[in-house]
């Protein structure tokens, strides 16, 4: 069976999903796009009949898409204010719905759209938390499950970017935007929630624009006691570079990350660091998508849930007002519904 | 468009291409298959329909299958002696074909094949090297392109399997199974031909089957001087470890190869080692089978030709006889047809 | 010239000097032993005279020893409650001191020994801090002298001991006794003192004793900013890993540590991991005590001071007190006279 | 006891020994001093003097040292071709006698000083093989001998050196000067003679002088049927690279080698290739001569032997033979004194 997808935001990621589905995964196809701005849809659609592929009809709404008996399951990649209207009409039309992050900005938003599956009784969301599909920490989860360090105690992260645009990056957005990465990953790794956030601000690169703070390290405390740091530093200059070490009972787990080959010249042997996260984790991204066409054709919904879509932004939002007040500052999550009972 | 492949030979490399087309890539659907055991064709078809695929047809002859209408390319996974015959009844057949090595085993019938092509004008066949789309080499050969190293001057490899089955295993499959991949490799790596070969034997491990000179090293002299060293180990004991260093005039270039974590136990720090050419080559095997949809579906064909196939057959020929009189034996080959072109 | 060293307290540590001098440094004899047990002093001797050695005189107090006319420079490695009075006897002998850390357990203490040299007018006392003297940590302060990374930002380090005594080893050890190498060594890297430390406590390992929270975070400021976190584990179990990684504005350096041999067998590629301080500082303890004896004579002093030992002694205070109440604790030191002015 | 010695050869390598028993090692110290060039030999005395050290005799003659009554032992850092004459000086002296690389240069020569030790009974020699010193191949040798990875069967081995002076190097001497530490270092670590030696040309670099083959394999059979292959490389341009790695039943042991600093930067992660054989075996002729005044005041001689010096000899003849036929030569050695029984 193929897929019928519809994509609503053709912008940048929503492009990047597109090809995704047309040149690399199996068993998908685009058949439907929606976008505010209807020239950049137009366009889209023009450029895959151009490519000889099947049409993809261009809806006014994002709703018409939705509805649109053609498509079978729906992927939101549009502005994430628009995210819970969206993610709900998929919903109430029965049809499993594929959500970039953030699932939404607002914790109530995220909540609404819980309340949405829970009153039809099934999971219709994943999540855009491609983490989870790379390799690196798909063999420390393994790694943990299988005893090899015995239980985890604390774990060091760090999530270093080239640079942001000189204009228009906020300190918050290091959180909001890079560390609910690790957010989101350290929930899974560990399978519990996060009790408490805190931010530590250390002397700032003179390559931050006016007024940012960076780098700055976010401190996550799991439910268990797990102490995780996470150095998040955006303006790192050298490259994009994706660190974490699991640190247990009688052993540690790290991300080897590390190059394809390695180059000896001029006195310095050395592997390459990648560029930009696109270049990092193309293949999680890959993953991602398939995990979801595959999970759509056998009728089922895997993956980052819109609970965890939900406590990521429980968690950002906590760690903004820690970075405001200085303070270290509890997380406390709404009841969490049996249908996003825990699991691997 | 979905390109239709006919698969002929249905055991575990068919079924492996099979599941890869079926499961992975995009842009191809199985529509018939065809095996010296009929049944097993059957069974495989029949698995086709159980997971909701559309039906592929089950062929009694390899020349109906090439011949039939939903059939656009033919991929060949049948024992290497009847390779020849199938190939080029597709190339007559005028429909692209996919060969897993050997081309063919004899040089003489690779040297048909090319016939076969030459005659109609175009290429049809891309043999399955699938190192050629591991991105190890393809960093390693980046590399020597950028001038990194500067002129190659010598290159290490080392070709090492944690075993072979007991019988049947002939010191010579060392070379034709084994080392084959280094020959190709590096007449792609280096784009030049391989003029003489060596063989130089080493201390026998002692879980070498009765009369298997295992290990080998292989010594290749390409036409530049460029001197190529393989060690070839398939009784290596330990996983499946495939090394490759390029020396040149001012550096060097190694796969790097590595594992996704880094664990540190037990006073030790390590890193997985791959348990399997399976294992280390996954990615290399579907990117070679997707470019080769890809190229099908812009009616092309790219990858390592029928001319590839016959150099290395004079290659493994020549290695072979040096293994037995312990010579050094040069390697003259026919004259390459315009149609193998060179080109990186 | 050779020194004529005279040791104070020939426990382990004592002995193990005494060792180094005698076996494995040039420059040095070791005239004059003392300890409060007088037999243990004794046995030493012996043992030197055993050894074919100048017979070295066994003193009945320190203060004996210090004015000793064949000893040129005291080596004080006795218990630290009595190092003040050690120490301050050989600076009023006029004699060069070497100290093993810490300077004197109290901040007072180490003011006084401060006094007894800036009365003097010149520096007497080389506190042991031995990774000044480690190739890995020299090597970073090249790399940040040489503007390897641009202007430094934070540091990541981790302190891990495979296993501490079951009974009598305390939380507050984990900073006074081990989280006091990076306290010093961060301050040298950098050129500059800390001003305030915290302490982050995640989950306990099981294997720690009753009461002793292991591991911990001592997070430290340093005066311009640049900010450290420290994990200290001191029952790891693994062995003893020792990391250290400094972030600046364009790049980052570690210490690589990292084994003599790869080893690859059992699906692994693996480096050892030091089992102990000794193996792992073995050459930086060395290098610190030649360069001692060097100094000495050349009538100089180099290397950590009594300011380093007195700053040491107030970062440690503040650390044990930030983790007592789990505040952020800033750190105020007396005036530095201007004999420690700041010098790489 | 301090050793007193006499040095013989006071140019670029006898002058660093002198700085290393004065400066870095304990337990010796230079009485007296010799070089065909008097002047020279009277300014390193007088170098010593100036640095305050005991005053080091000029010897008109090697002879005069050797029978000068203060010289416990007798340091041979002169040209190759006046070795013999000094070593057997010594011997017949009956003192101790450290000799640089070779022994001599021709076998005959070495056979005679081999003569004259075998006629006293007893073993006066140790010759400059350093490499059995360095941590590396230390490690390599434990593993060996603890069973990590069962009995070995090859070896790969790379020689690299930045360059060599334009003028005056030989092919020859890449076998002679540079080969012959691996040549002796597998003698050592596998414990057996090399039975022959074969030589391959690589295409040579264009940075090598006009007429001379680098870089050149030289492949070795153990007498086992360990076979090693030896990459010789002096013009290599990017460093001083020194690889080696054994191959066994069940696993592999490699030279690590690696930096003591991990630099990230500028799309890189990269550690220090060393520049100089200086820089790389610094230590390892720390410990050599170290061992040496250890064992001379135990009245002893250990490490490498005058045998070890005759093999060396041999089989670089055989393989300088090699390389001028192209042929695998065969090496036979004299009979093993029972002064030389094996031992690790």
């Amino acid at each position: 069976m193929t897929v019928g997808v519809g994509v609503i935001g053709t912008g940048m990621i929503g492009q990047d999903h597109i090809r995704r589905i047309t040149e690399v995964l199996t068993g998908g196809a685009v058949v439907a796009v929606n976008d505010v701005d209807a020239d950049r849809a137009g366009q889209v659609a023009a450029g895959l009949r151009r490519a000889g592929l099947p049409s993809a009809t261009v809806h006014e709404t994002a709703k018409d898409l939705v509805t649109d008996p053609r498509v079978d399951a729906v992927l939101v990649a549009s502005w994430g204010a628009a995210h819970e209207e969206q993610v709900t009409a998929s919903i109430e039309a029965g049809k499993p719905v594929f959500c970039e992050k953030p699932l939404a900005p607002a914790q109530d938003a995220c909540l609404r759209i819980i309340g949405a599956e829970t009153a039809r009784g099934r999971r219709y969301v994943q999540v855009g938390f491609m983490r989870r599909y790379d390799a690196g920490y798909q063999a420390m989860k393994a790694a943990l499950a299988g005893g090899a360090i015995g239980a985890p105690l604390l774990m060091h992260c760090a999530h270093r970017n080239p640079s942001v645009p000189p204009y228009g990056f906020t300190t918050e957005m290091a959180i909001t935007d890079s560390a609910v990465h690790e957010i989101d990953v350290v929930r899974w790794l560990f399978d519990e929630e996060i009790a408490a956030a805190s931010v530590l601000t250390p002397r700032r690169t003179s390559r931050a624009a006016e007024g940012v703070q960076d780098p700055l390290i976010l401190v996550l405390e799991m439910a268990s006691g797990v102490l995780v740091d996470d150095e998040v530093f955006v303006n790192a200059g050298y490259g994009y570079d994706i660190r974490g070490e699991v640190v247990g009972e009688h052993g540690t787990v790290a991300l080897a990350g590390g190059g394809d080959v390695t180059l000896t010249a001029g006195g310095r042997r050395s592997r390459n660091v990648p560029a930009s996260w696109q270049e990092r984790f193309v293949r999680a991204y890959d993953a991602e998508l398939q995990a979801w066409l595959d999970a759509v054709a056998r009728d089922t919904v895997t993956g980052p849930s819109a609970w965890d879509g939900y406590a990521a932004a429980a968690v950002t939002d906590a760690a903004v007002r820690a970075l405001r007040t200085g303070q270290r500052t509890p997380i406390s999550l709404s009841e969490r519904p049996g249908l996003y009972a825990k699991a691997s």
